[in-house]
């Protein structure tokens, strides 16, 4: 049932949107985001360091730092213009070369390298081109002044096989150490087949994920695993979803985290539920969800949108959306 | 119960404000918001030639438009800096004035004037007294240059009587027509003791707030009503909540239509809990949510947060938040 109100509600939206395009035409203002992810979750002189090295570069911003100890890991998001976010990127990840070894790095999430993964994503109007160049460039770079193999994934990769990060990952930093030298199937993108302390790193590109965990009430480890295992894409479950239980720092506590790769596709709301359902199953309920770094709007509004059933409701129903999209002209 | 990620997440955020502010000091540049409401919401020429009236100011920006053939009502949200917003909000109130009659006017929604309220409010960090000061000039701009009748209201109210816009608008225009000459309680703040088809104008300065409207399938109007009478605070109910009950267009949809003026108090959430629960109980299902105009991004995120149990989740969880932040240095 559509009311008369909704209808007029849309009609407005293409007269406002007509209105706003016969303005004078805009320089597309291009903006990347990157996130870092580093093994290193509990030195917090390390994690300071590193972060201090993304720092210093106009154009680029620190927007959000998150570590945690249990997967002996910290996520950096920073934005701004290509370069300068190519840059201050290339200046954390020298710095964590010189200061983590992977040979003494324990944690519960698996790693390649000192720094793990580094995917560009493309904000607002920015073309994936534009990261997929940047995630090629870093390659190289990273390569040939810190003497690190490096792999590209995502949108970036070379083979189909180097894609999805879970495959690059298997074995992780001790197969490559084991292995790289002899097999041919792990020579990187660039820079040399051996590893050092540091590791490897996978540079690439990609659509803007959510980081989303949801915590248990159950010292369970298994209970997390299997909620994850049925949930994820790859075993059949829902769609542009990757799932991993962890324990945590909390023996009473296990954790089902996510990458949601597109939440159009499948959203938090949805995700929540599935868990939420899959746990009371075995008599054990949801502590709390969590997000890892920050989120796109449209992912947080869409959760909203569903719990209150909104005819409409989009990024572009906050205030703040129109105000950015103002600022940046 | 607090795991040691939480403890870690809440310090990380400690260190990141604290390396923020340690940056050189920044200006910080006075943003408002206006929201004003005209009694036009069926002839699109009419609604056209308003908004156009306000478009053309540089620095200030119509972000959003919203109309309601059954109200027969109008509402733009302007924004940006103070100067030009306040211009292109007088420009359109002069084209209300000239194009819209009072005296052939009927809908759902009371009203005292072409344009019947004009509510500054200040966004970010912008001050309350920016927002009355700009209220001020306003009421007395419209009065000296258009000859209205106007009243301040809110938080540039000059009386505890005149603070609320339900009791400025008991009567509507047509008791303000009969007795504003001859009732001295009527006696605007500036501008003539009579009006003119254009009616009054109430012109103040408020926090965000959040129209919000709640449908629901049936074709009782009374219970709209007693619904909005249970949950509004001038009534015992919800703190920061007003609310009536409508007819819309559809004979068998009504609405429950709300201003939250603080969703810290009172969430969208509760507020559409409790509609709904006070409508399942006569039978009567929710149709959907509404927005009227744009909500500020807390707002929304306090949904999400409430439904899929975040420990913490805020505005400045959104990427866009900060990219915001960034722009507006």
């Amino acid at each position: 049932m559509r009311s008369r109100i909704e209808l007029l509600s849309g009609w407005f939206n293409g007269v406002q949107a007509q209105m706003v395009s016969g303005t004078e035409p805009r320089a597309a203002r291009a903006l990347v985001e990157c996130v870092p992810n580093f093994s290193e979750g509990t030195r917090l002189e390390v994690m300071d360091a590193i972060q201090s090295a993304a720092a210093d570069v106009a154009g680029a911003r620190v927007l959000d730092r998150h570590a945690d100890a249990v997967h002996n890991r910290m996520v950096l998001t920073i934005a701004g213009t290509p370069g300068p976010v190519a840059e201050a990127v290339f200046r954390a990840v020298a710095r964590g070369a010189a200061l983590i070894d992977l040979d003494t790095h324990r944690g519960v999430h698996p790693r390649i390298g000192a720094t793990d993964v580094v995917p560009f994503v493309p904000l607002g109007a920015t073309g994936m081109d534009v990261c997929i160049e940047l995630a090629v460039r870093m390659a190289m770079r990273i390569a040939a002044e810190l003497d690190i193999p490096v792999y590209l994934y995502g949108e970036a990769a070379r083979s189909t096989a180097r894609r999805r990060l879970p495959d690059l990952r298997k074995g992780e930093y001790e197969r490559l150490k084991a292995e790289l030298g002899t097999d041919p199937s792990l020579a990187p993108d660039f820079g040399p087949a051996r590893v050092g302390p540091a590791g490897a790193t996978a540079v690439g590109a990609r659509r803007p994920l959510v980081a989303y965990n949801v915590t248990l009430a159950t010292s369970n480890l298994g209970l997390a695993r299997t909620i994850a295992r049925d949930i994820r894409e790859s075993n059949g479950g829902l769609p542009a979803v990757q799932a991993r239980g962890f324990a945590t720092a909390d023996p009473n506590v296990v954790q089902v985290s996510m990458n949601l790769l597109d939440t159009r596709r499948t959203s938090m709301s949805l995700v929540f539920e599935r868990i939420r359902e899959a746990a009371a199953q075995r008599g054990v309920r949801v502590l709390q969800s969590e997000l890892v770094g920050l989120a796109p709007a449209e992912a947080v509004v869409d959760v909203a949108r569903q719990s209150l059933q909104f005819g409409r409701l989009t990024a572009n129903s906050l205030l703040e959306a129109h105000l950015l999209e103002q600022a940046l002209e």
